[in-house]
């Protein structure tokens, strides 16, 4: 490969997911250019991403980037769901190819996409070439296609944490898939609201949309096999990150014979070729003990970094697999998974500026 | 009733559920003397419990309390499962009240607790006339005991948010129940170990148990009806309180006719009477937002009191129920309730020592 | 003393502290009435404070309070400051007590409020009348008043931690003395801002003020000796308590013969009588360790209590004693202080409804 | 600047500074090789640091490393103080350098190590050709270097914070330097204790070393002119970094003249060169407010980078400059500052693998 020059804006970019795919951007050694819109255009990004301190880059307006969109090889949307749809249209027909970190494309079906966010689909020719991107799920469509619908930051994690079972076979579709996902507080956005200011965050969970979160609607459709996804969804009190645990119904037939090995065998044959994706076998130093908390990944071992950590186990008492699956929200939930879109989509190195391990 | 002059013991005060007996009963206002017995025996309390700073006692052996078993009202036992059936029957035998707070008798049936427990159970005889102490569902046996079997933190909290469920026939007794517990890292216990150390454990969930909590059998135990209680348990990254959230499948007949508000009317006449649980049903102060956080409870209204507070919501797309019960797992999960019950055996308001709101 | 029957308003009472002595009047043994005012009348409190769910009790209107404030036995001004000393003249008149947790009334001299809060003072006969209200030092003057100054957070944790060291002579009042505070994020009050979000202040200290903060006046004029206060302040990513440090110079004539010891003696004797101050020495469980935390203090200790535990040290080389004293900004720091100040007014026990234990 | 192929190991590796120095290593353009010495020998990196899963490399003995020294660039040294003594003629002997990350060759002077640590120095001819590294300080010395003294990492981040107001003649050499340093709780190192536990390090700061703190010493060596360091030190509840707020003395010349401005002027001209020291100009977004937080830096801008954040403040009244400064104690005030010295000593990009953006 040789080197590459990408030139990458961000529309959106005063949001998290903004933030973050800037931070993200200006240390990917093949961009040489990044353009940042929002409203705050004019002033420093320290404005407000302090973490870009001294970047020397400006603010600058959505029109500005639309205007010259072909200046640039890929405009990453973080914009609120909707916005997309209005922009995708012309940005493909300036010749930039397009993330888009929303839900606008989400759902390939429009009806669903009503159902789930409460409005009309109102792009639906570009809609119908949007390929869904978890890379690595769809790496081949992604490495051919002009505009990615970025995955929400609950279905990735789930998916790559559920979706072996379900094509192996050891997952009962026919029962309901109960995930239970805990966000960090930057997935409730940067606005600020009295339940998420930190006094009241601090030693709490907050739960929310208990009657029937949208990444519902999401998972089902990507799972498909008529499964009923049971997801109840809060924010932890820490800023980034989903711990996801799952507990997947277990077909009858398979039982008796399942167990933990077999599980972590089945998972990291599946993911063995994968960068990002790792199975937590880790050994216990000094021995195991009573309650072994090194069985299971735990999200700081993936915060700010583009990886996906996966434990698992068996209570055969219940027949239920236990899953539990952990990324960054703003890196392997949206900005990282975004960032390793771009990277296939222009024939960069999968890994290019992602491959920082978390801390 | 007359002004009570109570003598109490903790055996096992060293550790965070002793320290926190000690915390309430040294602000009981029935309470004249506490005795405090710990292997650190002649250090201050605050040796090991910097916010007793100042009380002015001292540790006790386990040997003097026992010998002097008889001048106490009642010994709570904050002891390592197994310890309690040793100490048990000697204490009855010199007339004072036991609180167990340990595993020891929360099971009528022997074989069970050597099911769950991984040993015999070797004190038959004081099991046979303990009694199981959830102060709101067993309040007039409570009051009659000598021994009682306090409940597991995660057990109590489960089954004040869904007993309701099971008794109004609402839920499905045929279908799996679904329980993600947060506990808070005191649930870890207080001897040091790498994974609960705080940088280890700052921005993180440690799950533990996957394989099946033991509580998870103290549940079937309780909820019966030949439920099938799958239980996953992680450590939040907060010093106190159990965050539960349950999923529990509807009995196919009533899905079409629930709502929310029809739970909520549920619960709030389940525990019209009781002081310690309270149903949230709070009015969002200014208007309803996309994410309404103020429908459910959260742990912070509960930390450092005696309440459990409940929320609940349906989702009526996939016929489940989702409950949210928070309790403090030192309070309500432990100490608080065992003086609850002390309150109960010794013919004290139930709620002297226990009405401080949290925050 | 005869059984007590207090009524009790507090105006302000949607804001941190105002929550905070709504709590602790609602627990006070001798409190048979509260009422809360503020704009949102009409809700209950649970719509603004989660852990008040269920009190049964409705906010209403400021203007009601103050038609009927002959009905309170003390009125509670938890309001922004200026608006106390619009309050203060109607209150008294109807023959109420006032305790103000504002700043209108902690300078004797107008002056001196006009230079640290940028406003004319224009209430100076109440101030005239106004008892500035540290417990520990004024106890007999407020139990003569009719309008307390409660005094600032960082003031009064200051106060209890270093005043001994000026009174005994130690202390060098010619040279700086040196504070930094750390307040917890109910400090910066519930207003939503976007420095505050907890993913913004989850993992830092929000430094402010750094230019002159407020308290420092209040400090210089209480100290006194025409001593130089040189206070830095930020939030630490803690919902409450006030972890103060300072580093106070020692006479010249005195740094020979000074130690820990002798200045943890100095203190035990100062406040010896004091329930509510207590001295760290604690012995270290298990012998000492190259970082002996166990020799001072911590904020965990003190949370949601009245308490405020000091430790000290002496840095021998350079000549400086330290001193490390925590509080809950919102106890001791404002509501607790308030609620003591109100038992002295009253002719109540000092400690009545404030002697629970933190954790 | 040819591709260069580094060989690097790291002794010490399972503590959290050796855990840091891995992950930048193995993330680094130019390092081709990393073997990680540690006792639990065997092992995976992921058996003590989650964060490293699958990275495919396993613990080595440090004999291994000793052993073939000369195959290694460069050998960095996080061992305990003391260590370091011990093994640095063999290394230097072997033809490798030498990036010793305790303190061991930090004094010029062995009596003030003797002093500061309480034990003989036994390797005073390597002492005698050690440089101290700060490398935006000492540059070139560094780039000729076989041994380096990495900084402690409270004395890093205070150096970079006030060194240039001692230096343009604005402090008073003659009054103590005051300063106090909050560190992340990684700072207390891995190995478990009572009072590091997450539930007792939550919701507190942990001050430790008030008698004097090592650093101080160190810090009164490298600033010279007879400056007495007032060093008071605390862990905060998060994991990484250190928060340093300095009250600096001024002269009393040039108090009428100076101001915020002023100072931010200086600062941005002595590190207008300097990738990783960033001083804090920022503008608020959407207008100043009463506390203005975003007049300072936040140690959330840094964490996970090799960043140095200042802010500054006068405070015209006392007459003191207030300078705050944070880094990553892992990073910059450890392993980061590590490698861009090992970047320097082999002629790279002084840069490379260290600039990644915080969170």
């Amino acid at each position: 490969m040789t080197a590459s020059r990408v030139r990458a804006a961000v529309i959106g970019a005063s949001g998290f997911t903004g933030g973050e795919t800037l931070r993200l951007l200006l240390n990917h050694p093949d961009v040489v250019e990044v353009a940042a819109a929002a409203r705050s255009a004019g002033e420093p990004l320290e404005s407000v991403h302090p973490h870009l301190l001294g970047s020397g880059l400006e603010f600058t307006t959505p029109d500005e980037v639309t205007a010259r969109a072909g200046d640039f090889d890929v405009v990453f949307l973080c914009t609120p769901s909707g916005e997309a749809m209005r922009r995708a249209d012309g940005l493909l027909a300036a010749g930039t190819r397009v993330v888009d970190l929303s839900a606008d494309f989400r759902f390939a079906d429009p009806e669903r996409y009503a159902r789930a966010y409460g409005r009309e689909h109102t792009a639906r020719e570009a809609l119908a070439e949007a390929v869904y991107g978890v890379s690595e799920f769809h790496r081949k469509e992604i490495a051919g296609a002009r505009l990615i619908a970025n995955p929400g930051c609950y279905v990735i994690t789930a998916l790559l944490g559920v979706v072996p079972l379900y094509e192996d076979g050891i997952a009962d579709p026919s029962s309901p898939l109960n995930l239970v996902g805990i966000n960090g507080t930057s997935g409730a956005g940067n606005k600020p609201r009295a339940e998420v200011m930190h006094p009241n965050a601090f030693a709490a969970l907050l739960p929310y949309s208990l009657q029937g979160h949208r990444h519902a609607h999401e998972l089902e459709d990507r799972i498909g096999r008529g499964v009923v996804v049971d997801l109840s969804t809060a924010h932890g009190n820490f800023a980034r990150g989903i711990h996801l645990q799952a507990t997947v119904p277990v077909r009858a037939d398979v039982r008796g014979e399942l167990s933990r090995e077999a599980l972590l065998d089945l998972y990291r044959a599946r993911y063995a070729d994968e960068f990002f994706v790792r199975v937590n076998a880790r050994p216990a130093h000094g021995g195991l003990t009573d309650k072994d908390y090194r069985r299971y990944p735990t999200l700081a071992g993936v915060t700010g970094s583009n990886f996906c950590h996966i434990g698992l186990d068996y209570d055969a008492h219940r027949g239920a697999v236990k899953v539990v699956a952990v990324t960054d929200n703003l890196v392997k939930g949206a900005a990282g998974s975004a960032v390793q879109n771009m990277n296939l989509m222009l024939g960069l190195d999968e890994t290019a500026g992602l491959r920082a391990y978390g801390f």
